[in-house]
C-alpha cells in the first residue's frame, strides 16, 4: 500500500426516516443514502420503486451504490443522494402473488399522483422574472427556488397538527423535502406489465435525456398532472416560458426524469444494466463525477417520440388474448397485433377476433395478463 | 270510478343497455327505466349507486317507481330517467365482507373522478354569450347545448374503434349520453363511511337545493374535476359567468346535484325517508309533477356551507380509535373529538391520545373503521 | 414511605418479539406483557386481533392492563401474558377505507385456520392414558404437555432453515411458543359483521365459561381445524377421551375460549365493558387474582347452545337487503327476516322477495353490508 | 361430394347453466360443450381456468373443440364435455393489471379446496365392498357410483332452500354435478406463478398419466382436501384400497388428473401444444376416440416423483430477489438458487444473500414477483 493513498473511497451517510405508523403500532421508515463530494457542484436525487411492482431500479440503485463506494471522494463534485424502496406502503402491498401497490388501497390514489405542485398564476411567475431580467441564470435560479421553498414550507404547520392530513400529503411532504433543492432529479419506475426501457422526459433536455442511453425517449408534451418529476420541473419550465415571452430566453440548468425499467415485479439484469450505464454516463457528462477515462457505453442512439405517439391498445370485447406480437416487434398498419378467443353465454361456439394495428410503430409495452374484459389493456405501440 | 277512466297509471319504458362484456364471456349491463309524461317538459335524470357500496339511493329510486306508478301519466310533464345500480362493476365487487367499489381495482380510478368534461376556453365561450346577446335564454340554452353534444359525439369514432379505450371512457360515455341532455341531474350517493343527509350543489342553486330538505347543503365553490355533477353543469355555470361579465346574468334553468345519504353499505330507513321525500318536493316544486296537493314534508330547514367548511380529521400516529363522538354531534373549539389508542413495539406500555376540535361545528362523517394507520380518515366536522 | 406499604402495584414486563421482515426492509413485530405475580400459580394467555378487522378486544386488553396495574404483585398468582393487535399483517389491511384483514391477501389464508395441531393416533393417546393411569392428574398434564412441547420443537429447524417456511408456518410458530404452555387460553374476536357478545367454548367447560358473562355461549361441538382454541385445546380433549374410554375420567384443568366481543372495526363500548367484566370474573373465580372483594357484575346468565344452532342464512338471489330485522331480535319461524330489492338486467321492474325464518331463535349476527350476490352472507340465528 | 359422404362432423351441443345473480341483477353463466358420439363408451369431463389467473387450459380447450368438430361423429365412443373458463368469478377478478382471483375475494376460500366429499367411513366401505365380492367390475362400478350420485343429490333441497348456502356450495354443487358420473376427469390449471408443465396424479394411475406427455408427474400421495380432483377420485381409492384389503385388489377405471399448463396469466404456445397433444394422445388411448392412425407426439419420457419431492423455497428475510436461476434449471445440493437484495431501515448499507439448494433436482416452478416480504414464495424444487 503505497503512502500516496490518503485518498478515500466514499462512505454514504444513511439517515433512517420515519414515515408513518402503522395502526399495529409498527413503524414504516424510508431511508436516505448520501453520497456527498470533497469538492462543491450540483445535487442529483434519485429514487426508486415509488410504485410498489417496479422493483428494477432497487438493483440500480444497488449497484449504484456500489460503484460509488469504490470512488474517491474528490471524483465527486456536488451530492447524490440515493432513496430506494422510497415507498414502503406500496412495496409490500400484495394480492395473491402480485405486487399490485401501484395505488394506495386506502383511497385509490395512484402513488405518482398525488405530488404538491408549487401554483403561481402564470402572471406572476412573469411578473418574476421580469424583476430578473437584469441577474445572472445562477442568481435567477437561486431566487426562484426560494420562492418554491418558502411556498412548500407553509404547508408544515397543517401537516403537523393534531386535526392531521391524508398519509399521502405527509408522505409527499417528506419525499419532496429531499428532492426540492435537487438539481437533477430521477425517479426510476418499470412497466406494470412488461416494456422496453425508456424515459419521460421534458422540453428542452432532449439531448440531456439522450445521454441516459435507454431504447427510447418519450417527450412529455401533454401533462397528467400532480407526477414526481412534473412537480418537481414544471414550476421551472413555466418560468423558462416566462423569459422566453420576455424575448430573454434562459433554459435553467435544472432537470427531472422518470426512467422506465423493463417489466413490473422482475430485476431483469438486461435493464439493470442499460439503467447503471445510462446513470453512470449522465451523471459523468452532466459533471457530477469527475471520471474522464470512463468506459461509457455505446447503445444504439435513443428513438425520440411524443407522448401522443404512445399509443395504447384495449380489448373491444371480454376474452383472452391467445396470441400477440412479441414485445418490442415492429409492426405496420394492418399487421395482426393480438388475437382475442372470446367466449359466450349464449349457446353459441367461441369466437376469434383478430386486432390489426391502426398504424406502424413499435410495441413497447404489453399486458402482463391475458385475461380482459372489455376496455382493459392488451398493449402499447410507440407510434412512428 | 267514471267511465271517464282514460287516465292510467304510469309504466315506464324500460331498456336494458348492454356495458361491458368480462373476460369470462358473461356481461354486464344497465337498465334504465323511463317515465314519460302525456304532456311536455323538462328531463329530470336520477342514477343512484355509482360508487360500489352506496346503496341507498337504490332504495330511493325503487320507491320513487313504485310512487311513479301509482300516478297518471298528465301529472308528469316531460321524462323522468332512472338509472338504479348504475355502477354494476363497482357495485359487485368485494373485499372479504365489504362493499369496497368506490374506485376501480384495475386503474385506482374513483368511479365518480372519470368523466368527460366539455372543454372550451372561456374567451371562446364568452364570444359565444356575445353572439347569443339577443336570444332569449330558452334559445341560448338549446345552442350552447347543440355545441357540447357535437362536442361529445365526436368521442364516438374512438370508443367504437377495434383499437379501443380504456372501459372507463366507455363507461362514461354511456352513462353521459343518457344525461347529457337532461334539464335536472340527481346523483344519489352516500358516505363511505357513516355520514349524515346532504346535498352537494352549485354556484346560484341555493333555492333549489333547499328542496332537498336533506341536513346540511355544501357549495361545490372549489372543484375535484371529473366528477359526474361536475362534467354536467360546469359548461353552464362558465356560460352564466361568460353572460355576467358581458353585464347580462343568465341562470339557466340546469341544475345538478349529488346527494349524500346517509351511511355506506346500509340502507337506513330514515336515509330513504328522507332521499324520496325531499325528490318528490323537488320534482313537484320544479314543476315537473302536477300535484297541488301532495303533502310536502316539513323538515327543519337545511344548513348551507361552502366546501372549504367540510374539514376532515386524521390519524396522527397509528392505533385504534377507542373512542369518539357520536355522528351528529355539535362540538365546540378544544372539545375531545376522539381518542386514539397507540400501541407501540418499543417495549412501552400503550398510550392515549385525546384529539380536540380546532373549530366549532358540526360531526357530519365518522369513518366505518375504528382501526387507523396515520394519516387514515377518523371523521368531519362541519365547521361553522 | 409507610414502613406497611411494601405491596406495590404491578409493572408488567414488556417484550418486543420480531415478526417478519418486509419487502421493504422494514419489520413488524409482537410485544407481549407479562404481568408476573408474586405467588405462583396457573399462566393466562389473552391475545387480542388475530383477524385484521376486529378491534375491540385491543380495548378490552388495554382496560385490563391498566387495571392490573392497580393490583399488587401478591393478589397474582400466576402470571397473565397479554398480546394485543397479535396479527400486525392483518391488523394493517386495508380496502378502501375498511379493515378486510380476516385472510392473508397473499394465500387466502384464514388467519384463525393456520395453527399447528398436535397430531397423534388416538390409539397411542390411549396407549398413554394406559400407562399414566396410577399417577394424579397434575403429574400426567405435566406429562403430556412434554409430548406436545417436544413434538412443537421439533418444527424449529426447518422454521429457521435458509430454505424457508411460508409466514404464516413462523408467525402461528411464534403465537403458539408463548401459550403452549398456559392453562387457561382467551383469544379474543368480535364478528367481521355485527353480533352479540358470545364465547366458543368446548366439552366439559360450560360451567366455566358461564363466569364470562356474555350474551350466549356456543359449543364447538363439530370442529373447524387448524382454529387456535382448538389447537391449543384439542390434545387435553383427546386425553379426556381416551381417560373415559379407561374407566377412569379426568378433567384436565386446561381451558381455551374465543371471545366474539360485537361488532366488527369498531370500539364498542358496551362490548369492551363486558368482556373486561367477564375476564375479571373469570380470573378471580378461577383463582387467578386473589380478590375476595371485587364486585364482580351480574349480567343474565348465558343462552347456551351447540353450534349447529347457529345458522347462517344467505342471499338466494343477487341484490340490495332493504330492510332486516335489528340484531338481537327474537324470531319464531315464519316469521320476516329481511327483504331483498332485486334488479334485474331482462327490461322488467326490480322485484321484492322476503325471506322468513325456518326455526325459531335469536338474530345473533347480521351482515355489515347490505348489497348482496347470490349466495352472499345476510345474517345469521342461533335456534332455539 | 361423393355419396359415400354420410358421416358428419361432429357438433357439440352447447348449453348455458345460470350461476350467479350479481347483487347489480346481472348473471353469470356457465357454458357447457358436449360432443356425443355415435357409439356408446365412457364419459370425458374437462374444465380449465377454475383458479382465475390460469388461462392456458381455455386455449387448449378451444384447440381440441376446433379439432373434435373436424371428427366425425362414429370416431367418438362416448362423451366429451367441455367447460372452460369454469369460474365466472374467479377469472373477472382484478387486483391492479393482474388477474388475482386464485381465492374468493369475500371469503378467503382457494377455488379448488371448496369441493364436496363423499363422506363414508372406511369400514361401511368395506362392507359395501364385501357385498358385492361376486360382483364384476362394471356392476360395482355402477353400485358405487349411485352411492356417491345418493349422497350428492341429498345436497339438493338446502341449496335450493330460501334460508340459501354460501355461494361456493352452490357453485360446486353445480360443477360437480356435471363430472360426478364422469369415467375420466381433467382439469386444467397452471401455475401462479411461472412453471413447467405437469400433471397431479393419483395412486395406481402413472401408466395413463404418462399419456398425457407432459414434463413430469406428481403422485399426489398427501391431500389436501376439497380440492376437484380428489373430490372425485378419492371415494374410488378408498374402494380399491377396501378390495385390497380384502384380497380381490379392483382397479376401476375412473381417473382424475390436475395438469399444470405453465406460466399463470398467460397464453404460453408451448404449453397450448403440450397439453392439446397430451389430451389427444389420452383420448384415443384410453378409447374414446377411435382414430388409429393418429400421429400422436413423441415427447421425451416424464420424470415422476412424488409429491413430498416438489419442495417450495420461502424467503428467510424481506427484500428483493435480484437474481435467480431460470426456470427448468437442474440444480446440485449447494448450488445457488437465488440472491436476496436486503434493504434495512437502521441506518447500514443493503445486504446480499445468496440462498442455497438444500438438495439436488429441477427448479419446477419460479415465482412472478420479485420482490418478497419475509415468508414470501421463492421458487419450488422438484427433488431428485
Amino acid at each position: 500500500m503505497s503512502r500516496g493513498k490518503t485518498k478515500l473511497a466514499m462512505i454514504p451517510t444513511i439517515e433512517t426516516i420515519p414515515l408513518q405508523q402503522l395502526a399495529s403500532g409498527d413503524h414504516l421508515s424510508l431511508q436516505l443514502y448520501k453520497f456527498i463530494g470533497s469538492r462543491s457542484g450540483k445535487k442529483v436525487y434519485i429514487q426508486s420503486n415509488l410504485h410498489g411492482g417496479e422493483l428494477t431500479g432497487n438493483a440500480v440503485i444497488h449497484r449504484l451504490m456500489e460503484w460509488l463506494t469504490t470512488l474517491e471522494s474528490d471524483r465527486l463534485m456536488g451530492e447524490i443522494w440515493l432513496v430506494p424502496v422510497c415507498n414502503p406502503v406500496g412495496v409490500n402491498i400484495r394480492s395473491h402473488h402480485y405486487a399490485s401497490g401501484r395505488f394506495d388501497p386506502y383511497s385509490g390514489h395512484n402513488w405518482n399522483r398525488i405530488f404538491w405542485e408549487y401554483e403561481e398564476k402564470f402572471s406572476e411567475i412573469k411578473a418574476f422574472a421580469q424583476s430578473q431580467l437584469a441577474l445572472d441564470p445562477q442568481t435567477i435560479q437561486a431566487n426562484f427556488r426560494q420562492r418554491i421553498q418558502a411556498a412548500f414550507l407553509a404547508l408544515k404547520p397543517t401537516i403537523d397538527s393534531a386535526a392531521g392530513v391524508p398519509f399521502h400529503e405527509k408522505y409527499r411532504y417528506l419525499l419532496q423535502s429531499l428532492c426540492l433543492d435537487a438539481d437533477y432529479v430521477l425517479d426510476l419506475h418499470t412497466s406494470s406489465d412488461r416494456g422496453i426501457t425508456y424515459v419521460y422526459y421534458f422540453p428542452n433536455r432532449q439531448e440531456s435525456a439522450a445521454l441516459l442511453q435507454l431504447e427510447a425517449g418519450i417527450l412529455l408534451d401533454e401533462y397528467d398532472g400532480e407526477a414526481f418529476d412534473e412537480a418537481f420541473i414544471k414550476p421551472w419550465l413555466a418560468l423558462e416560458e416566462a423569459f422566453g415571452e420576455l424575448e430573454k430566453p434562459i433554459r435553467f440548468d435544472v432537470e427531472a426524469y422518470t426512467l422506465e425499467l423493463g417489466a413490473g415485479m422482475q430485476i431483469d439484469s438486461e435493464a439493470v444494466d442499460r439503467g447503471i450505464s445510462g446513470i453512470q454516463t449522465y451523471l459523468i457528462t452532466q459533471g457530477i463525477l469527475d471520471l474522464p477515462n470512463f468506459p461509457c457505453s455505446a447503445y444504439p442512439p435513443m428513438r425520440f417520440s411524443p407522448r401522443s405517439k404512445a399509443r395504447r391498445y384495449y380489448a373491444p370485447r371480454g376474452g383472452i388474448v391467445q396470441w400477440r406480437v412479441p414485445l418490442g416487434t415492429t409492426v405496420q398498419a394492418g399487421d395482426d397485433l393480438y388475437q382475442l378467443l372470446i367466449f359466450n353465454k349464449a349457446e353459441k361456439l367461441p369466437g376469434v377476433q383478430t386486432v390489426q394495428a391502426d398504424r406502424s410503430g413499435q410495441v413497447f409495452d404489453v399486458a402482463i395478463s391475458q385475461a380482459v374484459s372489455e376496455g382493459e389493456y392488451v398493449l402499447g405501440v410507440l407510434e412512428d
